[in-house]
């Protein structure tokens, strides 16, 4: 257990490979050795700008947090796992104390330490320890790379939760980068009878396309919010029960307000601009419910279910792979917009 | 049953004292002898602007959906009622037939007759029909002006049951008008432990802390959201879990946004301006849900027997009585701000 | 429109195949060339003994209630549906004006006209009448014989609803019948991820296994409740969140109180015997919630919506086919047990 | 802090006043100078047979689970309490790991310490430690003795949560001892219109009239279940919506399932018989849901809240008090049944 080899945000542009100490573990917690690290949204915006929503860089930070590896070490007190478990790691450490811990809702922990952000380290790294509650042990007929997609489908999951899709429904999804795809597969795996995909780039909807959306409709720069909305009905075939905005644009907020039917839900999973002009009252007094989904609550289980037992498939969704030494190329790749899921291999390539 | 005296809306300002057919009434219907009527915001507004919403008064109509009266025919098919009941009137009589009707959401059907809005008359006039089963008995120690302010409590708790005020939470009131004022009864008797309510008139504050607010903070028209926001921390002694929105202002949903507690609920109740500028993303992230509330559904018979077991009292909402004839002098001061409910007594004045 | 050949129950095992009279339709109805009539359980159980439930035959009524045809006719306010349309018939017309009507919960209504009930014909005839909101048009892409079958799986679906089955969750249905079966369906398609199915017949185990259980058990005659418990949790590789009963025995709700996973789901669907002697205690304290399910309400839109997409399979569901004639042996056929779903063809039998 | 006096229970009726170790508190505890301790019934049962559910006394252990104090010390990563604070003590502590944890479900955590059961000190004696946040700091209009009768009254809340409870409902309770009691009061403050309690003990009726029933029912050894049901909707003006069993008797509940209107709940609060014969199709068939509740979850700061508010007023409800050396005598007469709530004060008896 030499050395651990991680991948080190200094600042914009400016990752390094690194050795790192080998973190010493407590009693609740877990060692593992990473295995593969998925590259999400927020790691290329960090990458870029240095930081993301509230998180500034103020130190170098290892960054990562969708990661799936193997328990090397365990804490005094973890009866739940065993050395050699293989594990998919849910990237918070909530304070367990708070109300919003106590109710369920850990998501919205005040005071959680969550991968990648101040304080606590993300696991783009050899060695990695983490609580043994939030390492989720994975089924045997998962791959590592699946393992490490399995966070932002619980994103996804949580984000479909809260929006309450149901058997038979109609689903508009405003964006098709990964979140909206896998808000694609989960809408699938709960029912959903047809599924609208929307974006700016007419190659991510040949991707939602094969990988779960029914329809797609292509957003132009100069498409009004009518047209939208026309098109969409058209397309489905009616308004749609649930309109998730998994881009988080004003224009998208706009589009799911109006086109949303009567009695359904906006969900909006993401994080937009501070303040949006947007037709609020058209959505409010149909009683259409507007909701966010934050982070992830309780979704890890039922997500490695769905891809275990083949409701969802993972497999197509990750489109590329780096070794660990070439983070700073998946990043740039990440931030091109022509990948779907790029995975970082920390030890070694095989696409197990 | 000679004539059937009505105040007829002709126009803006144009209100006539008119005698009406007396209406011919269908199997499942009742004819009720109009007792007391209620003036409610959306009167004013018809009176004022011959507008209101969607609604254009682009025939005469006769004005009152806020009203309680007794039964003197009944429909060959009614069974519920007979005649002598006294009976306050829910002003829908939805399609049935459509979607929302069978979901138990009757209040969103798409062609509901509801009263005083085109094609389907007020009921301030002596002589009204209406679908028996829509009529509700009323208990034997409400009055006929209770039974008539009824319909302004049963829109309250519909929007309190839509924000799902629960035992021990903090609410936040943005509007001390008359349905504000209801729902902090209604928030009261559902058990909320702390209301404050806000107004830009101290006098309504003062009738506020009456009836039922805690606490009041007066809103002047140099208050910045993070004053109001503050005021109100300060005042409830932290943030409401649930905040109801009952003017429907920008400047209202702004703050409501900002105030609300992490997973808690603004409930916009009435209709705002077709655009707003709002900080939704810091509602959402924090999975504070925003929802409307859009008229009545199901609450009449808990509204009356709330109103009837003492839970809620109706007695110091009701402030001003008009007859019939005077209905123009009612609408005038309703207009002006400076009553809370006003009653027009069809037949006579005596405070029953 | 000469003849209306209708298989009329006069009593036990006395079906005749007889003429009567075209039915004339109200304002509101639509008369239905009908084609394909399912046979249920409850069908099979008047035949045998005159009776169901609370249901006795005390003057000759007409079958069936499981239909699907084609609009010959409309009332004059019928705007939904056009003649020619192909229609799935939801067998209730409820009063709509009850408290359950308007709740949203019409299938607990307590004076609804439901086919081949006292005062409602069925519907195995060659002409039936209906009112057209419960007749739900068919996406092109569905035979009649799956319109016909929808209604069993709405029921299904209902039940399913009332469990509330979620994504990545393990299902026990207790009883491999047609309605278990839509029911282990139905559970697919909202997401579980591992179902199991009991019975007391191992060709019925093949067929579920066929058509959705990932696991079986059979039941023995002296298989001991504590036996079924461990049977069932060594399958399933753990309790199930939610226990379907479809076959309401109290052997079964024994179980489904023993076995279920603390915090989840009992659901009961059918009727069981007067009193049952039940662990209800361990169910309770571990707050499993017990629950009923009745009839259909609301499940027609998502059921066909659901067939249409694909997330329901319901060919192989269809067993059996009869003409109108043969009632009688597919009435013996059903007794039997030997059959899943059998359909009567009206008119002729063409597999369309 | 020299002594730590204490009520030990040694074996049925053998309770022993004792010096016991000051415990030494962990960095997230705090230890707390008792001051006021509910008496149970399960302490009784402890008391008269060594053995409550589950829990056997196998060894000595301290009893109390109701208990109000002030904090003396606090651990080093305490920031939520000061010495000083006044606290009514949460008497579980979860796991904070297992699923039930995890969804805001505490109280089924399968390995909580539970105050006063196997492995967890109670809290009727001078120094006790706890984990710091499920010791609520309390208001300061509120009294020691109300403080320690929190407990209860959050049991009854969570029972009043699981039965969703609704403004203008009717409810039965069946059972008039304290938790009878404590769910007629939150029942009241959620907005119950009309609440019924049952008792075979005329004088707990006259209690519970006093403390908040509307109406009361003398069950005597005779009465028949359908005598039961006809006098309970002969006083209540209609069936119950929601039916409370808070005595967890067979017979209670048969009644409960009987007389329960259609699509409302039966809520069992307490623990009954292993196995009952009951008439649950009655209520299944219907729609009645039948639901458990056990313990205490999340109800703790609404508890408090409602009883600062005046919403919920137990000063009525406590009627005895004793000092710790006659904790003897305090369970015998709780054992007798003549009490409604007996404080123990822990160091001297000053009613604040």
């Amino acid at each position: 257990m030499a050395a651990n080899i991680a991948a080190v945000l200094h600042g914009p542009y400016d990752v390094r490979i690194e050795d790192i100490p080998v973190p010493e573990i407590a009693n609740d917690e877990v060692l593992v050795k990473m295995d593969c690290v998925g590259i999400c949204g927020s790691d290329v915006k960090m990458y870029t700008t240095g930081a993301c929503g509230a998180e500034v860089v103020s130190e170098p930070i290892v960054l990562g947090h969708e990661g799936a590896g193997v328990i090397v070490k365990i804490g005094s007190r973890v009866s739940s796992l065993e050395v050699g478990d293989r594990v998919s790691i849910e990237p918070t450490q909530p304070c367990r104390r708070c109300e919003y811990c106590k109710l369920g809702r850990y998501n919205l922990c005040a005071a959680p330490r969550y991968c990648s952000t101040t304080g606590a380290s993300g696991n783009l790294c050899h060695y990695y320890k983490h609580v043994a509650d939030f390492c989720h042990k994975m089924p045997d007929n998962l791959s590592m790379e699946e393992g490490a997609a399995v966070q932002p489908l619980a994103i996804a999951m949580h984000a479909c939760n809260r929006a309450g899709i149901r058997l038979g429904q109609r689903v508009l999804i405003l964006g098709a980068g990964p979140i909206g795809i896998l808000c694609a597969m989960t809408a699938r795996a709960m029912g959903a009878s047809a599924i609208l995909m929307t974006d700016v780039v007419q190659s991510r909807l040949d991707t939602a396309r094969e990988l779960g959306a029914d329809y797609t409709l292509l957003v132009k720069r100069d498409t009004s919010d009518q047209e939208m909305v026309d098109g969409i009905v058209a397309r489905l075939g009616g308004q749609p029960d649930v309109t998730i905005d998994a881009c988080a644009y004003a224009s998208a907020q706009r589009v799911a307000m109006l086109v949303t039917k009567t009695a359904g839900v906006v969900l909006v999973v993401g994080i937009g601009d501070s303040k949006v002009e947007v037709p609020l009252t058209q959505a409010l007094i149909r009683e259409v419910d507007v909701r966010g989904s934050y982070r992830i609550v309780n979704t890890y289980p039922p997500a490695l279910a769905a891809v275990s037992s083949g409701a969802i498939n993972l497999k197509k969704f990750i489109t590329d792979h780096f070794p660990l030494q070439k983070t700073k190329e998946a990043l740039d790749l990440a931030k091109s917009g022509n990948a779907m899921k790029i995975i970082i291999h920390v030890h070694k390539i095989d696409r197990n």
